[in-house]
């Protein structure tokens, strides 16, 4: 019988989120394996049902996903032996715990009763003997008060209350010979002090404190974030503690099977005969797993196989590199702050003005893992309700793992079966992103020059928002920059210049030219490019659609154009001349006037736009 | 004698760079240990000088420290391992070499000759019995080619030729009793197979390979960059036998003590007994270190006590918070490429554009530990001869570790001494970065909020090239967009502008109210001030000096102003109302024209401006 708050999925609509998918695959697979036996050793615990799982996983923001009985309650066991270490350096400080507890693995098996002779104490904190010394070091007066330290502190870690298995405490209590001769060997050889039938009954409380897959990955988490709960930001203990539970679950976690441990699976973990593990990747996961049946070694089967899983497919491993930048958004913003190089006609200005804010752009950068993807997807997924299309700017991306490749796959078909639109640029792609362009073009995401990339989304929701194409000639007055000039003053205007055409590819006007015209776009598209300091190589710094003017700047400010201007289609404009502004001048003044007003507006609306674009990229 | 080349210091001017100083002081320190006896079991070895003491750390960039005799070259015993266990991994494959060679830590001291009896093959590569094997899975046409080849992946690990001591190696080979029984009893159990001698004979010729203690920094570096040398550039080996070659060294790399070297070092290391030691923290450093005097472990002394004042100094331990994020810089500008809210009048405009690149920006992000520090040590350091001074923009800083307030002190020191201006801008800080802020303030750095900074950097930087106070009011023609109107038209316009007066904290212009007027700003300075949308906080976009002009956007668009005016100082403006510039319009035409001209080149001027903005912020 399972808790029905166990069963919960945490998915997106129909779709289940790439991590939540995941857990859940690797729920099936591990389901199958009917190998291992329930702990009999201590009758209550023999009743637990064998059927029962659950995995939960907790990243440091919080978030936990969580699949199968990961809401069922069981007792911690063996996991609460780093969590009372912990305490009782905090209750004793580093030097006193160090002399009475060693570091050091065994070597021996997990029921051995061996001890450090030469140092006289035991080997280890995750083993019974030293457990039962760590337990004898917390502070309290009397069991009560002991309890209720230990007890907070595990719920301090779990973030909430934490239940209490009476039956499987008497049970402990009753049959507990071996631990009992434990802590009289302990006695004896002067390794812990009276009252020892206190310490043990504190011992046998600590292993019955319930909990449940979700709890552990919590706990687990609030150790891979050094201390601070990542569900309550509560610090719970110091970040030099955590590195020393750390160190000592990385080393002495799983018995004799550390060596291999961390060369298979690499994540510091504990595990308890209740059928619970605590996995924990600093900086990164905590991990929770819960299913009863336990092998030789006294570990939960399925728990074993779920942590080798993950370590594998996310590559969760200490020396794996993956180490997940912690600031994997360098900024995110939308294209109604920060446009691509065209500059389109007015129709097409006003709509992006008004729509902008369904195109996002997510710049990342650093290097992408396993958390840091989670959190790409996360972010996405929660965007998508009103964002239609997203650029991924990974030109700053230095290297992707399997993980994140795995993850955004996923993310992609997802947008996919919404019918969003995924762009990633990656320019001047390394060696060491070769992996995930091949993944992203495979997924059929494009794989674009980021500007390119911002001005195709562009062009997407424009075209989603007015059906029809438009290639007609604008007439003068659909000049952005003219549309308040009066009718007689367009016309008078209208007589000083001459309509000029140009073919795709010719130079309108050149670099280190004297600016002596203006130009009102009628038709098609120019380039504004120039030659790069360092090369030959030509960059384009705009495109400008029908519908605006250029070569303006240079013709306020005289002197030379800074810039080639080349016809990007075949292209038609009306052109003043320096002359033809003279003459205008003298004959018109007002209309003069009026132009310079009109040019004065348009660059006041222009600068207006590049403040904001500022603020924006300032982020 | 040492190597002359052995005690380069790679120092900065007369102040050493903070990481040459740190390790020249661990240098010292450890210097003064005199335990520990050089290795005698072979005669040749027992020639070393016990004197002799390098050290180097190589970082991922390639860049290398050292100090004392760290070209002094001597053989690098059984440093080899992991180098040769990588070789077989890669010519065997993982499983072949996992079924033969096992990763679990023995448990036994290092001269104990145990093996893995349930898996019939040696514990783990780290000791003897192991690297035998592993130099048995080496591929070759006889001796002179797998020596060849073991010799050249040396010598990729290293990035460059190494040399080789025949003396040590025939001394190996005529006193090696020991490993010629070890190599029989794997024969005699099927561990290995023939030819026994010859493999024995490439393990003593691998372990007579000559390094330096630079040369192991390298390897270790190598290592620590999962196998692509960081001097190189090249690929020696694939990540994954880098991630295993790690682990091993992780959990077996110090014999008996590797829970306690977990604990207190937690850097994955191999000791040789010639005296080397060489220590790898994944993503971060690589460190050699050299120095015959061994323990009782067969572990050099002085290399025992860098690698723990490495650790404690600078936080390098595995399981410490030590994510050096490798994107430390999100962005370096110049303050000729963006300038802070203050717009200036001409004069000062005009130093900045002609100076401004003697103010660098960095924009610093993500966690602060030893590895990226030290980067920021370094470029800061490189561009100090063009740079007077430093803003390092930290408001994205998530955390910082001791090892980077160490080093970020030093730098501070440093350019103190070269009377160079830092200032650091820490906004809203977190309680994580506390320590920064008092270890900052404590060094005499400013911190600030970022425009502050930036404003007071240009200050001083104006200040240094303008010495004397101007406070004067200026005159009409003194104002930038007026510059180029004869004298003629500035008595015209003059006769249409109101001279007013405000107090500082007066209220020039309000937020909503209809735009219809223009000023000329002739002395003080006002500061443009909008209403924050989600909070009753005002915050200032820009503040304007004598000298500009301000209100022209909105009388431009019409319209309502979009923001607030306050005086800063006691305030002159000449004013221009709307009425007044419809006079001026009807009665003197091109006077007008000539008035608005300006103003478009002004605006012409500041969209220039902003757009280079805008494209070292979208960098």
């Amino acid at each position: 019988m399972n808790d029905p708050g166990g069963t919960r999925h945490h998915g997106q609509g129909s779709i289940a989120h790439p991590v939540q998918a995941l857990i859940q695959d690797i729920h099936a697979r591990a389901a199958r394996l009917n190998e291992g036996a329930v702990a009999n050793y201590i009758p209550e615990l023999a009743k637990a049902d064998p059927r029962d799982f659950g995995i939960a996983i907790a990243f440091s923001d919080g978030h936990v996903y969580e699949t199968g009985d990961s809401r069922k309650p069981f007792t911690i066991q063996s996991v609460s032996k780093p969590l009372v270490y912990a305490l009782a350096l905090k209750d004793r400080g580093r030097d006193h715990v160090l002399k009475r507890i060693g570091v050091e693995p065994s070597g021996d098996a997990f029921n051995s009763i061996s001890f450090d002779e030469r140092h006289n104490r035991p080997f280890n904190p995750m083993m019974n003997q030293g457990a039962i010394v760590a337990a004898s070091l917390v502070r309290g007066d009397g069991i009560e008060e002991r309890f209720a330290r230990v007890r907070a502190l595990f719920e301090a870690f779990a973030g909430g209350p934490l239940g209490f298995d009476e039956a499987v405490y008497r049970s402990e209590d009753e049959t507990g010979h071996r631990n009992r001769a434990i802590a009289y060997l302990e006695l004896n050889a002067g390794m812990i002090e009276e009252p020892v039938l206190e310490h043990l009954d504190l011992y046998f409380r600590q292993c019955s404190i319930l909990v449940t897959a979700r709890d552990i990955a919590v706990m687990a988490a609030t150790l891979a974030n050094y201390g601070v709960n990542p569900v309550t930001q509560q610090r719970v203990i110091p970040v030099s503690i955590a590195r020393d539970v750390l160190s000592v679950m990385a080393t002495c976690g799983m018995y004799d099977y550390a060596g291999n441990w961390q060369f298979d699976v690499g994540i510091p973990a504990k595990s308890g005969v209740g059928g619970g593990i605590l996995a924990t990747l600093p900086n990164e996961v905590g991990i929770g797993v819960y299913s009863p049946p336990l092998d030789a070694l006294g570990n939960s089967v399925r728990g074993i196989k779920v942590c080798t899983e993950l370590s594998r497919n996310l590559k969760l491993h200490l020396l794996d590199r993956n180490v997940s930048g912690r600031t994997v958004f360098r900024r995110i913003y939308r294209s109604s702050e920060v446009r691509s190089k065209r500059v389109r006609g007015p129709e097409e200005t006003k709509i992006l003005e008004a729509n902008g804010q369904r195109i996002a752009v997510y710049e990342l950068q650093g290097d992408l893992a396993f958390a840091n993807s989670e959190q790409i997807t996360r972010v996405a997924l929660q965007d998508a309700d009103t964002t239609d299309q997203f650029i991924l700017d990974a030109r700053r991306v230095l290297s992707a793992d399997p993980a994140a490749h795995g993850l955004l796959t996923r993310l992609l078909q997802i947008m996919q079966a919404r019918r969003k639109n995924v762009i990633v640029s990656v320019t001047r792609p390394s060696p060491a992103l070769d992996d995930l362009v091949e993944v992203l073009s495979g997924a059929g995401a494009l794989v674009e020059d980021f500007d390119t990339a911002l001005e195709n989304a562009e062009d997407r929701l424009i075209a989603a928002l007015t059906p029809g194409t438009r290639d007609a000639a604008l007439d003068l007055s659909d000049v952005e920059v003219l549309g308040r000039l009066s009718a007689g003053d367009l016309d008078r205007l209208r007589s000083h210049l001459e309509p000029t055409r140009y073919r795709a590819g010719d130079l309108i006007l050149r670099e280190g030219a004297p600016a002596d015209r203006l130009m009102f776009l009628t038709r098609g598209r120019v380039d504004v490019v120039v030659a790069l300091a360092d090369s030959k190589a030509r960059y384009r710094v705009a495109t400008i659609e029908a519908g605006n003017m250029f070569g303006e700047l240079a013709l306020l400010e005289g002197g030379k154009r800074t810039a080639d201007v080349v016809a990007a289609t075949d292209v038609e404009c009306l052109v003043l001349t320096h002359e033809a502004l003279d003459i205008l001048s003298e004959q018109s003044p007002e209309l003069a006037s009026h132009l310079v007003f009109a040019v004065a507006r348009s660059l006041a609306e222009r600068l207006r736009r590049a403040t904001r674009e500022i603020a924006a990229l300032a982020r």
